[in-house]
């Protein structure tokens, strides 16, 4: 039972952070939408000429059977087309991806020093959001995006939330995941009173424990979650070599609600698509702020998970399809040694597949050989 | 990769058990409903002077846009109305909380010694069940309680259950985690004949594999269990240094059947809040009778995952969300070193609050400092 | 905290496995049938002499209460007899356990070799697939089975898999949770062109990573993998000795879809038994292809979980509730210390039980003393 390959993870710690952070920064769909539609098209090392069609056997021709046969072959025919339209379908949705859609979740927030502490302003108002290309939802959003603009601090950085409600009803803001004084906590009428439309309220704390954590609302959360109050916030350990070295560091907020089936927002194939190069290694930050299990799978490589809900496992373990319930967090690292273009989904079929087409929770990890 | 935290857990095994059984002897509800609500209302810590009103703007004068004015001021005026209401709804939700209802489940049964052998009696037959204040359910129920009387026996000891069946249908009980002889496994045609109506039935087995383990029924379970037919059957460990510390030992059931979403047969706001001391170490036994998952999320600190179907795992894990499938028992510590009342609530967040209250799967830790 | 149970798991790689081989080659339902029925029937250790029936009170005598007693008493009869009539029916369920019905799934696939080259041919057609005694299902199938037939071969062995689609519509085959070369990933219009109705294709590789994988639909998944498109591939590890020893080696495919809730495409009674001796090791591979979750639990005895998703768990942990979401695979060991009939079913109970009968994701283990 050779455990070796924890070795792989906890090495390495002294990475090209910067390289990453550039990443996070100036996001990569424009650069890589070429890229994929190259990967989509069947390449000659698939080889399509192994594709061998045997036509629909030719009518008959005995007098008596004629009207039979000719009904059959209509029949064959209808279906034969109808097969074929449900494959075109299917490819113009695969061919869309990455689709682009107006406004983009997860941004970077970038704080304000304030007398050193960092200041973030959330904004909560309703915003139309297109999760899908033509798809638009009445979201409930932070600063008009879903999922929120993400929080990125370091363990023991000050910090500062302020919070305005423009929502037409009240609203309050929990750190999931976050071990902070009882007043920050964000549960109307246990720790503090709701924030009222038109109000504006300010959590101020130091950041505990390090991890993938989250924000959303708290109050009247059934609905308010649902239509997009949520966010990442992800705290770095103040000692840098506990976390495991990655060239990409990527994050899946799952989410079921009123917006449908969506991964930061969006449904395939408006899914970001995640991009490594062969050799680098990918952290992934799955969170479902959702109202049901996703079981994420990931094809051509396998997934080592270090984390749950921001704590370091025990040990690492490997899995292809990791089952992420509401709340959860987990830390995955996958090596990218398979180089392509590979599906990553929900397995649970009608999340992420109709008759028509791809939707829902689906993505891709390229890996750029 | 620190596991030091395993010792927090291995150690202590000296532990003051006596409070312990004095405090699951007692129950704690009358003693800290004071404190619950003292807790609830927003102290001055919670600066509830941050929140600054931005009131809706004054309406305009030109000629012409007045009668488009008025019509908007009355809208907002009607929605922060409705927004106030729920406000309301809300709070007195929570200030309800616990509150009391009639009956309790859960309750440690005591055993007559009959020749070295504890005999434990359960009956099971029809009750009315308060879930909620006013919400009257028509359980089936053993001995009148949902969840059934908790037995509690010693790894090794003699047990005798005795079952009166007075219910309408047939039933059998079996022990879900134990480890028994066959003839005692509690399924009818399999092992036993069911128990008809008016019939008595005894099962007898000396106390196998430790553990946090239940019983219910096992005939016409999907209805039967659903109603509250359904119990705690815990087997402390031979050897007591096996047993971690703990300081308060509490168990929630999860049900999600024909009474609702309920924690130990108890909706919101009348379920039981645990109550802790500063410092002090609470074991909760997670238990799932339902037929959904049920990801339980604790605020404000996290949970140590030591055991799982009564089984130690390799090495403790830590989580703030623990997903707990129907069948499933985990056992956990949480370091109470967060002062506060604190949420602990079911993630999917519609089994925990709707736009009226919080209901269902929800209630707190408090942590009195 | 005892770790020694990782011994019992990892050594006896010198496995006898030839019987286990034999084992898969002959089936066992039909040796074994009686056994199950002896073992259903209750035996004199079972003590049905403690049920102890108490008959309804005879009628009151008085005058004037006569009637109400008389229509009491009716009910009172109509309640016994319909309890009666469920209990026929679910004894009737049981003891026709195993049943027989038309077909089988999962049966081992023999490859033909060619120069060197295992080559498998799947065949996609529908068929009409009995599910459940008379309950017969309009399946999609592989080579006309649910489960399509088990594909096993070695770490490192050249395969070949034929496709032939037959099906009225297109189809791909993805082999989850093997890390194949993108061309051979298996997702149309991604790594290959969608297999025409009529088409064949053909798929090659050479066997990665060991473990409990699957094969299954990537087109119009949602509807064909429900309906019946897909089987175990099972790659044993090159180093035999990095595989446990089991004595049996079962697999459970589960699956909700449109032929209902299913294990290896059979609801109960139809379901097959798992048959060992006592003293021996069973080896169960769990593989969810279906929609929902599915604890599944094991009455008597514990699992050992040796895996995920074909990958070794850093430590094995045990369990009697095993809950596999859509996709995972697990791989666990029971040591079957404990004789008799055991009940072995997913405690989502309405997927096991109705008020009539035990039926879908039922079976047994059975320990023969």
């Amino acid at each position: 039972m050779s455990l070796d390959y924890i070795d792989e993870i906890v090495s390495s710690a002294e990475a090209t952070r910067e390289s990453r952070r550039a990443f996070l920064r100036h996001g990569a769909i424009a650069a890589i939408a070429g890229t994929v539609l190259a990967a989509c098209k069947p390449s000659s090392a698939q080889k399509p000429a192994q594709a061998v069609s045997s036509p629909p056997k030719p009518a008959g021709g005995a007098t008596g059977t004629d009207a039979y046969t000719a009904t059959a072959n209509v029949a064959a025919s209808a279906e034969r087309a109808a097969a074929d339209e449900m494959d075109r379908m299917h490819e113009a949705g695969i061919k869309a991806f990455p689709a682009k859609t107006s406004g983009r979740g997860n941004q970077l927030l970038a704080p304000t020093m304030v007398g050193g502490v960092k200041v973030f302003e959330l904004n909560a108002h309703k915003a139309k959001w297109e999760t899908a290309p033509g798809n638009f939802a009445e979201a409930w959003t932070y600063n008009g995006m879903v999922p929120g603009p993400q929080i990125r601090v370091r363990e023991g950085d000050r910090v500062r939330v302020i919070v305005k409600n423009d929502l037409p009803e009240s609203t309050a803001v929990h750190f999931h995941g976050l071990e902070l004084p009882n007043s920050q906590d964000g549960v109307p009428f246990i720790t503090q009173p709701p924030i009222k439309p038109g109000e504006t309220f300010t959590y101020e704390f130091t950041a505990p424990n390090p991890g993938s954590h989250m924000y959303h609302s708290h109050h009247n959360s059934t609905k308010q979650v649902s239509l997009g109050l949520l966010g990442a916030f992800i705290i770095e350990p103040r000692d840098k070599s506990k976390d495991p070295h990655a060239d990409v560091d990527h994050l899946f907020i799952l989410n079921d609600g009123l917006n449908g089936f969506t991964i930061n927002g969006k449904g395939f194939p408006a899914t970001e698509p995640i991009v490594a190069k062969l050799g680098q290694t990918v952290r992934i930050r799955f969170m479902n702020e959702g109202m049901m299990i996703h079981p994420m799978h990931l094809h051509g490589m396998h997934m080592t998970v270090i984390a749950k809900d921001g704590w370091t496992q025990p040990a690492p373990w490997r899995c292809d399809t990791l089952n992420v319930a509401p709340g959860e967090r987990y830390d995955v690292l996958v090596k990218c040694n398979n180089p392509g273009t590979w599906a990553f989904h929900c397995h649970i079929l009608p999340h992420a597949e109709s008759d028509h087409v791809m939707f829902g929770m689906v993505t891709a990890l390229i890996v750029q050989s």
